[in-house]
């Protein structure tokens, strides 16, 4: 049978401790050499709504040590509105019911066949925090024991969810543009991991004393600056441009995600003319070189250094998403799906075919 | 509702005038830079069987104009066994059942939903047959009625399908190694076309005097020679090391499908010492500098030059799958679907969310 599972679903399979030890598992076997990912790709088309785009982006991974290949493909309508100071990508739920449109596909690396379908919004959001929490086991002071966060949105969730996992953290303060969104957000963080998560009105509360900063936006501009950096800081974000340059300079020891410096990106010639400046901005590397930063697979296995001192500023930039994490992420959700009771089960053969493809 | 289709409903949705006609108006799209598509990438890596990978390739494409975007995705267990003299790429049918998995994924391009998944034997099959279907259309000889062709398999067939579309086709010659497998598809390919299909114990006996060679085998290692060009002939492949560079040279007018010059080749540390030879062998280019070779699509849009005259020798290489072509025969199969009767149709709130991906 193959698998379809609901947001729902995943979200019940899936804890996030559990969700850090198989992306901890399987960043072993990427940096061995024995996992694979195949860089994002963006195609990139125009569509009906106006001042939209449309945007077809898939990736692509196998680790087959947990036996699973993965391809997360999103099917999305992209607008590129203002919020305030700074310009954000949203993607519009387009769909019918006003939904957003995002899969993960299994194949089991032994036989090929289609293991399980299902959305991609809370593996999603579960492997970025994951990521990002494993950032701050590697990096972050073992005292570290408050959060600044900026954000509180779907993402700035997960990325709490994972620094109390991997930290014993006693206090958060979020700042988010949106008085409404940020005291919501404190109040349903607070009660959920049982702390003291408190909304306050400006970044620089959140920021001042923190031991971990975290950036959580959508913004495609800076948000995080360099005055707020203290020593011993470990300075986390979920995008390239959050953190501006000059905070990236008072970094003593800088880990991204992966090495591929972007995604892959073609697009019609009439959007290359109206979009190319704003996918460039997304893309900004400024003054990195981020071909050549260490990655996180290579610092779990030690072949790049962690934090030396209380005192070092260390910053863990998520720079881009990578098909790998659903191929581990997928594998463990697929091990506990297996003992039942969770999605609906079709034949595999309509998925499978008799003829040579 | 979400359509999931079988080959079967493919089969009966489709015609190979349809599947020309949609191919056709597509590649006018990709000449004017209003589709695009991205390089296929195939992610390998070791699997249980001894003497096999584990591949799991993937391909994207957007056709605005018909409405949709594609992603076809493969699941495989490859092998590269001898068969007579030359190594052949074997996919092998290891899913539950004795199956392949390859799997067709159409999108709205207008709002992002998820419209049908479908396997992609028959859709391959059929796009494969009318690109090169295309390429008769465009480059062999107006006259031209008799065919020969080199394989006999489940792809010689949709060739033969192809040429019939597009030329008053007469007579078929086929020969394939194995003497079976030729009668066997003479007989029914003779039925299915209503033309004389002769099986040929020589491949030289195929070509002979053939106004269209096809090459349609499995192969790694050339199959069609130098001494078999005659004038006016047009020459036709689905990969690239068919045909010899000699018999390549001899062509007054090579066109190509698309300029990417192979796929994206991601693999596992240990796979790229052991097949790298192999997987270099299937993409060798020779002498022939591929990014410069005139395309399809400027061949349909007239901006490359097509025959110039009846003993000009003419050649159409099929040289690399596009995910684009799944977009175009994707929309037209995706129209008639929707006249209903076909399928599983399954709510597309299990292939939707609401959540931001």
């Amino acid at each position: 049978m193959t698998l379809i599972l609901s947001n729902n679903d995943v979200d019940k399979l899936l804890s996030m401790p559990e969700c850090i030890d198989v992306l901890e598992e399987a960043y072993v076997e990427l940096a061995e050499g024995r996992g694979i990912t195949r860089t994002r790709s963006d195609s990139i088309a125009p569509t009906q709504l106006p001042d939209a785009v449309y945007g077809l982006k898939s990736m692509d991974g196998v680790c087959p040590k947990l036996g699973v290949g993965a391809v997360r493909i999103n099917s999305d309508i992209v607008r590129f509105p203002k919020r305030g100071n700074t310009v954000v990508r949203e993607k519009v739920p387009a769909a019918p019911g006003n939904r957003w449109v995002g899969l993960v596909l299994l194949f089991s690396v032994d036989n090929g066949e289609p293991l399980a379908i299902m959305p991609d919004g809370v593996m999603q959001r579960m492997r970025v925090g994951g990521t990002n929490g494993l950032g701050i086991k590697y990096l972050a002071r073992k005292n570290a024991e408050v959060v600044g966060i900026l954000g509180s949105g779907w993402q700035a969730g997960s990325q709490l969810m994972a620094a109390c996992a991997v930290r014993d953290i006693k206090q958060v303060r979020c700042f988010s543009p949106t008085r409404e969104n940020r005291e919501k957000f404190a109040a349903e963080m607070s009660g959920m991991l049982g702390i003291e998560v408190k909304a306050v009105d400006q970044p620089e509360d959140a920021m001042k004393g923190a031991d971990i900063a975290m950036c959580a936006s959508s913004s495609l501009d800076n948000i995080f600056f360099a005055p707020w950096v203290e020593a011993g800081m470990h300075i986390t974000s979920i995008k390239r441009p959050e953190i501006e340059m000059a905070a990236l300079r008072k970094a003593d020891r800088i880990v991204i995600h992966n090495n591929d410096e972007k995604p892959i990106h073609v697009m019609t010639r009439d959007i290359e003319l109206a979009e190319t400046a704003k996918e460039n901005g997304w893309n900004s590397v400024g003054e990195l070189d981020f071909a050549n930063l260490p990655t996180l697979p290579e610092l779990i296995v030690g072949r790049a250094p962690g934090r030396a001192s209380d005192r070092e500023v260390t910053c863990f930039l998520n720079n881009i998403g990578l098909g790998y994490q659903f191929a581990a992420v997928g594998a463990a959700v697929i091990r506990k799906a297996k003992d039942g009771g969770f999605g609906h089960e079709l034949p595999t053969d309509w998925f499978t075919e008799d003829v040579h493809p």
